[in-house]
């Protein structure tokens, strides 16, 4: 069963998972929330374009949920709604909150997921592939006709575990998302500069390295950006900043649809403005509320942090 | 003995460390190169201002080291010769080049130092209180007459150790310089932004955290800047980045003589740039040859990295 009425509308899909966390941090504890890669993407996304989001529910996923994404207008056509229950994921943080540390990972509905594209995306421009399994990427990539922008998150663990795969999907990305331990274990260099352009010579046409509190790289051909990262003293849960990053950056490409590296570094910060929204509050009871002028003010506040 | 004819007119002086270095990075070797935080400083300074060192050696210091620093206009009316043995450091850096490793320290003829600043000195506007026991930091605080900016730097030791004497030294600097490391462990928190916020609160119009690769932050009252690293593909040697940092800072703004928080931001990217090109060999051996010049071209590299 499908959960949206389908849509050759969209500017962006977002193809990851949907979650109910279970999250302590030194700030609190939330318990059976929404999250997950494609919903924290999808509502980031949503602040500048029309998303569909593709994943995958159990019976017992909250119809609240599904309302709360549907009034963000997330096109729901890819997702399905499968007996069984909806992936959990149970963590906490601890006191530096630099590392999520996981508790219990019930993968339910998503362990035999292999994701459809809904007909009407596959013509669609962007797509956004939420860390997977790398063969279940090049599945969905192999559905796409002649996407512009395909952008790849990945983790750790594919890089010791399925590293040829990933290699493959990594030559037919745009965009590669990782984050600086990856980085440095997947050419086994201490240098992100170095990794950064070994990436870029694999196929990407950019290569974005995460570095959490410190801001995040981008490579692209013989250019590096350095974005800052936005001076948070009141970090509450850092649950969904990689994907709600992600969300924005592709969010405003797809909105602008101009790929030059010089909207790429705008795209960075509105990604790493909307991302520091969304740690300032548990799951994502900060981005629900947000709006468009309060990213753009808070994109005005990166440029008085770097400027000089 | 005073190893230089003495002047009232250097723009900054220079209170630290004058060193025989032994490192071994993977990259190589230097041994019993010239090296000491008083010494980076002075060189780094040199291509904005007239400095002045004050340190000590003994007799075994080669004359040309003397000669080199006297050929970059360094005046060394405050390095005295005494007997013994000069300072030496042995270390080493690892692959990740994030840290040093020391295997010997040889105090020698720093065990007994206590600068005494030259008369020509003590009305110097511009003072670079390189690491050291924060008491003697103070005693050479004490000597100086209504300095316009005292920049300090100290290291995790001293907050171990002498921690009471470490804050009544922060609270009479202008310019505090830490690392991320120290940041945390000063007010035990993870957060960065808290950490330079507190440090202000202590005295200081300006803070600045070091975050190695990262870059640096700098705190003035309500502003935050973050300021890029140059993303260094060759890093050969880091021994002297903070000092050769540090040394840039402050010699742009005693060159400048203006403390507003935009020409800080300005000193920092300057301080950057010197201390990008200083990792980038052993010793002081890339610092002798740049010229100002050099230090621009850079300087505009920065901005090209940080702009969006």
């Amino acid at each position: 069963m499908r959960q949206g009425k389908g849509s050759d509308m969209v500017d962006v899909i977002m193809v990851g998972t949907v979650a109910l966390d279970t999250v302590k941090t030194p700030f609190g504890e939330a318990v059976e929330t929404l999250g997950g890669s494609a919903v924290y993407a999808s509502v980031a996304a949503s602040l500048f374009a029309r998303v569909g989001l593709v994943g995958v529910v159990g019976r017992d996923f909250p119809e609240k949920h599904l309302a709360f994404l549907r009034s963000k207008d997330v096109d729901l056509a890819g997702l399905e709604v499968v007996d069984g229950d909806t992936f959990r994921w149970k963590g906490y943080y601890e006191y530096d909150m630099n590392q999520a540390h996981t508790l219990d990972t019930r993968l339910n509905v998503l362990a035999q997921f292999n994701p459809r594209l809904p007909q009407e995306y596959k013509n669609c421009k962007y797509v956004f592939l939420a860390n997977t399994d790398p063969e279940i990427q090049l599945n969905v990539y192999k559905q796409m006709h002649k996407p512009k922008l395909v952008m790849l998150d990945t983790m750790n663990y594919w890089i010791e575990n399925k590293k040829d795969a990933l290699a493959r999907m990594i030559e037919k990305a745009d965009v590669l998302l990782t984050n600086d331990a990856e980085a440095r274990q997947f050419f086994g260099t201490p240098n992100l500069v170095k990794s950064g352009r070994a990436f870029l010579n694999m196929g990407p046409k950019a290569v974005i390295i995460k570095k959490g509190e410190h801001g995040a790289l981008l490579f692209t051909d013989g250019q590096c950006f350095s974005a800052p990262a936005y001076p948070l003293e009141d970090l509450v849960d850092p649950t969904g900043a990689g994907d709600s990053f992600a969300g924005g950056f592709i969010g405003w490409l797809a909105k602008t649809d101009d790929l030059s590296p010089r909207n790429m570094r705008k795209a960075i910060i509105f990604g790493s403005a909307i991302a520091s929204y969304n740690a300032e509050a548990f799951s994502l009871n900060k981005l629900q509320s947000i709006t468009r002028d309060d990213v753009f003010n808070r994109y005005m506040m990166f440029q008085d942090i770097a400027s000089f």
